[in-house]
């Protein structure tokens, strides 16, 4: 960072690629923070640069680019096809990747996608943060995301403005692939909660009691989750509009489960909530929201 | 409730039969409410009755001239065995029992023990109330218990004053048996959570991430349940002392499988947790605090 | 047992008391056998006596009697409450019985019951077994019962010609339960093969195989297990006819669940097992036979 | 094939790749029946060639010639990397392929192996079968191995003298990949048997019952599957030399799962068991037999 006359550090110019929902929102907050002499944007359809530009930021047209012009690069793209496309493309990050640049990918991911990119950035004399986010539009909007860190920690110590503009709270969480195997665990975990708040519903409604009464002793207690007061509702009423589709939490709990077999780490209720979601999979509730796994549960009864 | 000459009601007389931990906690509070001419007070060994006798309370011999004496009587006894005994035995709450008395059971006790009393407190012309409370020593000094309240529900409405005094809320659930049945619903739910939140602890070790990032992560988001902030280093430090020991959670989860078995509503999830919660009695546990089942994960590795 | 004038042992005399289906069966191969001097028998409508009469057995008007003409009492009654009757009833065998009588009863009881039984004949002088039989009407009339048996060791070797006329085998088990616990083990195993195999024949027809290949595959080699061969046709056609019904089925899983849970024996096979049962029952075909718990396996796309 | 000028068809010539324990005692076979003119030998390591050559075999240095020789090539090769290098590589059997030659690959490979080699012999203008095999050495040297063979019919057809000579059973179960999917359809059913299995022997021990006694009354009936007989000595003295290790059954269970997860068919049983398999693995036990799963279930209290 060149020094100017006074002393005073010059600040630095980032870049932001990839300005899907959550990009433009996270991308804005950037601009609006002051932090940074400059923020360059990128989006495979340029048009999406408009308001931003509008803001003050510059758009240009291929992350190499970006690279060339910024310190730092964040990406936010919307799967790991178009992250490793963005990344190691034509015209992509490391095509300009030099020493004392460096990459932040945002982007949900795989670990072996994120181990792929940040080799590729490595070689190239950079330095890599992986740092997918938990949260959706209004908490990017709001600059209330979790920002869970993993890979080059002198990388992670300098984006602290950025990260604190854009989240509530940034874990470094350790090399390369932790962000990516936090995920996993976090969602296994939630996969298994889900499976055993429906059967909570389902023995509930099954045995005479109330759901309602269900949903407001447990939120008295220990066990205030406050996912169960979120889906609650959905459940009672059998309505699962998509906040995180049953599709992917399943892929989750696959991927999870995949994990723990690798390392001999047995986990039989994660096993069975798995199976529970498979069977609302074939039951044509992959688009549903994944409290649709209530579904599984045979409602043939009540019906 | 007699009138009085100035045509205002005159304050009831309620007593209070058991007098442990909790009942003592309950009963100090009805004696300082205010809201009563007298509180009556018993326990099988009388010297338990001093200190409220000191407070203001009137100690009687037996449960039946509790009876004779109050309006309501309430019971907070230590098992089913005690309750049954308390109700049913010689000089118990039923030999005294008629019309216009009522008792509200607010001991722990199985559907069936609850049922039993209740029906003989209803054969002698009383009314009933089941009544067990969630929370421990703390909650019940401080007014702050939940009450899981069924059966009449006339006299539940009547105990307003008495359960606004010794709880933060009372839900009535319906008939009775209902309130038995609520709690091992909830304890289902619980104990397979907490099967969740065993195995993602154990993938997070396996897999090289910090328990404590783990825990940070799902205090942050819709999975903060409290219990997880509350046991989890319980976890990390694989040291359990009992808050709620892990037979009685085995015993409740057993007994949620017998309510589903009998009602044909299928619980995968919470049987492999409790096939998880024998493990750990089988490994000498069952005196421990429930969140030792962590231990039935199998640390082969790590010792 | 009477010596007779020549230095010869005198035949016995023996009884069988209840002639439904297997009984009827099992006393006629007695009486066939020539090893007795005397088959009495008894039924509670007396009707059913006739056949056997005609065959050379002598009818009695109670178990009372039975006992009183016999040195050994056969006992295969419909079910626990008939097995009770039978023993411990006005007239029952428990109300004749003494010391050098013997009763053996051969129905299918828990071991509350048997147990229950077997007390009041040993405090009435006599000696008790419990000998219940594996197998249906075809290997009752051939003789090709397998009797598991436990109680009284000495009375099961005195029986061995009568087991022998019975049965192609007796298995002397131990001390009085272990003939019911036994049956409970093994239709745990059975249950949860079943389940294992109804997944295997999912998944063929998911993936595009041809179950009767699979069938044979099965057949040709260490998993060639009779009870594929005789019940893969079954799923094959999702015809289900009842030879051992699915909630007799379901129930012995759940008591062999609970046994393992007495004896803090974890199962999760049987447990994932007995959830399907308890889903197929839940799918009203409870009075199918036990192998459509295949249906709970979810054919929404194959339909 | 040559016709011979008194009309007759002339011997055909066959090939045989890969001379390990299965592949020697398969092509022993093939040279003593008779059936060819000619039958050609490959090995990596060329000595093996030896004892077949002694024998009236023909060496030759690489797949590429074995396929330029012979109207049929078989291929026996240890795993899925062999395979690929014998069919694929410099030298290897694709090389040499065309219009007229067929190549049947009997070693066990996962389907994408199987179909990567079938496409590329079909692009080469040959026919291919993938015919994997259940047995082990005993019944290769006896030609009772069981044939699971997918792909090209007419050349299974073909092949019909061989399989005749190499097995007792030879099936033909559909296009390419069948023969690998049916594998782990088996296996994943034997997997979760066996677990089925070490659960009744466990609650057996647990209850008092004799494991040898259990062992039998499963032989006397519907649930008299070879395993139980083979393997139940080992679990009794709980000492597990390996026929099928336990790291490849739990491998095959979680491919068997994987493919139930990508057709949405639930699987609970194999899952629950698969964990248990994890947790043998996790105990040490991987390269015991897969029956050390019976250590899984904990036998604290009797050690």
């Amino acid at each position: 960072m060149t020094k100017t006359g006074d002393g005073a550090a010059a600040k630095p110019v980032v870049a932001f690629l990839g300005l899907g929902i959550m990009g433009t929102a996270m991308a804005a907050r950037l601009v609006a923070s002051g932090h940074y002499s400059k923020v360059v944007v990128w989006n495979r359809s340029a048009d999406k640069c408009a308001p931003l530009v509008a803001a003050g930021a510059a758009a240009v047209g291929t992350p190499a680019e970006a690279v060339e012009a910024a310190d730092v690069v964040f990406g936010m793209l919307a799967d790991p096809k178009a992250a490793l496309n963005v990344a190691l493309g034509e015209g992509g990050v490391v095509s300009a990747m030099r020493a004392g640049k460096a990459y932040v990918d945002m982007s949900t991911v795989d670990e072996e996608t994120s181990t792929r990119i940040g080799e590729a950035v490595a070689a190239a004399g950079g330095r890599f943060l992986e740092a997918p986010v938990s949260g959706s539009k209004k908490p990017a909007i709001d600059g209330q995301l979790i920002i869970l860190a993993a890979g080059d920690e002198s990388l992670f110590d300098e984006c602290g403005p950025a990260f604190d503009t854009m989240g509530k709270r940034a874990l470094f969480l350790g090399p390369l692939g932790a962000g990516a195997r936090m995920k996993l665990v976090v969602n296994g975990v939630m996969g298994a909660v889900m499976g055993a708040f429906s059967e909570g519903m389902a023995l509930a409604e099954a045995s005479g009691l109330r759901q309602s009464d269900l949903l407001e002793v447990l939120s008295l207690g220990a066990m205030a989750c406050p996912m169960f007061a979120l889906k609650g509702p959905a459940l009672a009423q059998r309505s699962y509009p998509p906040a995180f589709k049953l599709v992917s939490q399943q892929k989750d709990m696959r991927l999870a489960l995949a994990l723990g077999d690798a390392l001999d780490q047995p986990l039989p209720v994660m096993a069975a909530a798995n199976e529970q979601y498979k069977k609302a999979k074939a039951l044509g509730l992959g688009d549903s929201d994944f409290s649709a796994v209530y579904e599984a549960y045979g409602h043939e009864k009540k019906a």
